[in-house]
């Protein structure tokens, strides 16, 4: 594995791309700004953080034309660089894009407010009251790629929730997050909050990746948003929590007991609603005795273009289908591919679950009430459904409001994380002079 | 840092003591049994969790006669190789120490199980039902000093709550640990539980604990218990999430508005009530206009032979007090010895606490609404105390019923940490064949 982590070097880079000399000195001072604009966040009210979010809304649409220069100035890189037209498109931003940075934020403004939030405050037998109360997790370090949306997305969740932030886009987007970070900053300074409750990182030296992940005495924890070997060599290299996002291989278990009309209208959802996104279903389980599910579906899927790879079972009872390998078992296709697996009983499902699956998001469809209660206990994966589409493993789904991401850790926060997953708690004791016999 | 991550080693040690020849090997053939044996617990019935409790307890009552026979060699090996006093006294198993190990696993089987509670289960606008299921962490190792008790209040919790645990302890106290393996196994057996679901290492090669710490596939969380130095060095070298304690710098603020009567209980009882404990205040500050506290309290400290080390200010009300250098503000004593502050208001004490404190535990004593809700909110440490002593910071006083530490970290879990600090929390949805639109 590459160490992302740097030493302290030069940034060689002309022009207006970067003035940052001296990487390592940068990142400290990034990093004490970041702590000290984070005491001040800890104590904002609701109505300081929502006008913030408000301003920072305002700003961004009183500045549309410089955003919209900057951002062709990276989209002329791009292109002279031969970034792939997918990529362009991630970085591209319209007014349109603008207006959905501002609406979100908005969104965010009208969501509840975790932190001060006290819970479990009881008197206790030595006549103390002991609660615990929400708190911002400090400062929180995020890192991504391209898309420019991301800088505003993650600048309003870090705030609502009393985080400082620290942003890394990607290289590709640096002019546009340049000129979103003047947008932001502007707004914080009209709410009278820290322009550094929000830093952007100037510089596109990776050694700067390097050093947001090692520093513990300023960063409390990393969000990575990226694909799985980004998201992997951070996770391995950061000496700093890591709230992090693997793959999605997602399994939908068509029981006995199912409901036919229910398994084709979720297996069809769950596959075909968009390819490639986490919570697609990437391998399909159908109970021996239900496989008149897998022959309504074949022909919906064929339809759809969606290419079939199938066991043994599959491939007799459908034989257009493609053998499947062992490694279709643990691949997230993100695309119009399904691995198909005809089971004997429900152990064989949920074993192959445990054994194959990325512990993302499962769903069993069945009418057996003993059947959906064993499958919640024993599959153990961020989300698990009973008769609904994969598709709903989603913050916006979920109520969330928003979502910083998808953990697939078991730590801290585990499948969607909004606002309460970037606060923690801490005990609050109340007495009356009590002392401890 | 020296670290502790070893590469494959042979280990050689002679006689009955260590039979592990491939320490890697060795290892990698512990974490597979207790992932393997983690799946079992998932689905682990309360009751058949607090048979095997009281299984074990029983198994340990009953080979007492062994338990002392294995201790007593740690103790002759211990002697010989010139322990301390205060080392052998930690290592010593008694008849009253087994009773306590006992008491302490039946106290155990009676608190509540988290594993399998739903919070937060609602509608959504779509029609699903989403909630979250408390779920065992999976596999938990615990590194610890050389108390075998620990090896039992670890096994408790761990079984509790659903986990594996793998359980590395001091080398001096080996012999002890694997006599007490034999009791749990024996338990286990009993309840039907795999024997695996509490191993206990059986080498005491130090390669073993870097093995363990970098399983990420077999182990869960790592949670270190022992001296500052050994939990920063497994958190620096670790590749799994810790849970871990640092040093406990408390501070109680005697404000203006106190009651006197009150802070000089508070803080007598926060200081002395135990030296050694890292609940204890270090660190007394006291407004200006409060010094009467500290007229009345020096006395009594000097009675209990508290040695006082304070401030310029301070030493000009107390000429006995020896002055107090920068590194008294930062030093966890864990003895009779209290660094003391005069300060000119809340601010100061505020700012104090949050720049040397170490975010364990700290107090405010004062009658004054405002301030107290201001210091709550101000003052970033995992517990934050009004108008009571440090000393409760503790999980059987916070009604944890037992506790396998305290955190000091703002991530997953903070402060005393019980059996929900153990577990995670997934997604659970229900539908009605829901799909997404």
């Amino acid at each position: 594995m590459v160490s992302v982590v740097g030493t302290q070097r030069q940034v060689e880079q002309t022009g207006t791309e970067s003035t940052v000399q001296d990487v390592a000195a940068y990142m400290q001072q990034v990093g004490q700004q970041a702590r000290q604009a984070s005491a001040r966040l800890r104590s904002a009210t609701t109505a300081e953080k929502n006008s913030a979010l408000h301003a920072i809304a305002d700003a961004l649409l009183a500045s549309e034309g410089s955003l919209l220069a900057a951002n062709e100035k990276d989209l002329s890189a791009g292109r002279a660089n031969g970034l792939s037209d997918a990529l362009l498109d991630r970085l591209t931003l319209t007014p349109d894009g603008i207006k959905g940075m501002v609406e979100g934020l908005r969104q965010v403004a009208t969501l509840q407010d975790p932190v001060g939030q006290i819970d479990n405050m009881e008197y206790l037998p030595s006549g103390i009251q002991r609660g615990q109360m929400r708190v911002p997790l400090g400062v929180v370090g995020i890192i991504y790629e391209s898309r420019p949306n991301v800088t505003i997305d993650a600048t309003a969740l870090c705030l609502k929730s009393g985080n400082a932030a620290i942003l890394r886009g990607g290289k590709e987007a640096i002019n546009s997050n340049r000129a979103l970070a003047l947008a932001v900053q502007a707004g914080l300074e009209v709410a009278g909050l820290p322009a550094d409750a929000v830093q952007i990182i100037k510089t596109t030296d990776r050694a700067a990746v390097g050093a947001l992940i090692t520093m513990p005495e300023y960063v409390d924890v990393i969000v990575p948003r990226g694909g799985k070997g980004l998201i992997e060599r951070i996770a391995s290299d950061a000496r700093v929590p890591v709230i992090k996002h693997l793959d999605g291989v997602c399994h939908v278990y068509v029981d006995a007991a199912a409901d036919a009309a229910k398994a084709v209208a979720i297996a069809f959802n769950a596959k075909t609603r968009r390819y490639g996104v986490c919570n697609a279903m990437e391998t399909l389980l159908v109970h021996a005795e239900a496989t008149e599910v897998l022959t309504t579906l074949a022909p919906m899927f064929k339809e759809k273009g969606v290419e079939l790879r199938g066991c043994e079972r599959t491939r007799a009872l459908l034989p257009d289908c493609l053998p499947a390998t062992p490694e279709d078992w643990t691949t997230e296709y993100l695309a119009p591919v399904l691995a198909v697996r005809i089971v004997s009983d429900a152990d064989e499902a949920i074993a192959h679950i445990n054994h194959y699956g990325s512990q993302h998001t499962d769903a069993i469809v069945t009418e057996n009430f003993t059947l959906a209660r064993r499958f919640l206990t024993e599959v153990d994966s961020s989300s698990v459904m009973v008769n609904a589409s994969t598709a709903f493993a989603d913050g916006a789904e979920y109520g969330l409001g928003a979502e910083i991401g998808i953990s697939t850790d078991k730590i801290h926060a585990r499948g969607p994380v909004g606002l309460v997953g970037l606060t923690s708690q801490k005990y609050v004791v109340f007495g009356d002079g009590h002392t401890r016999a």
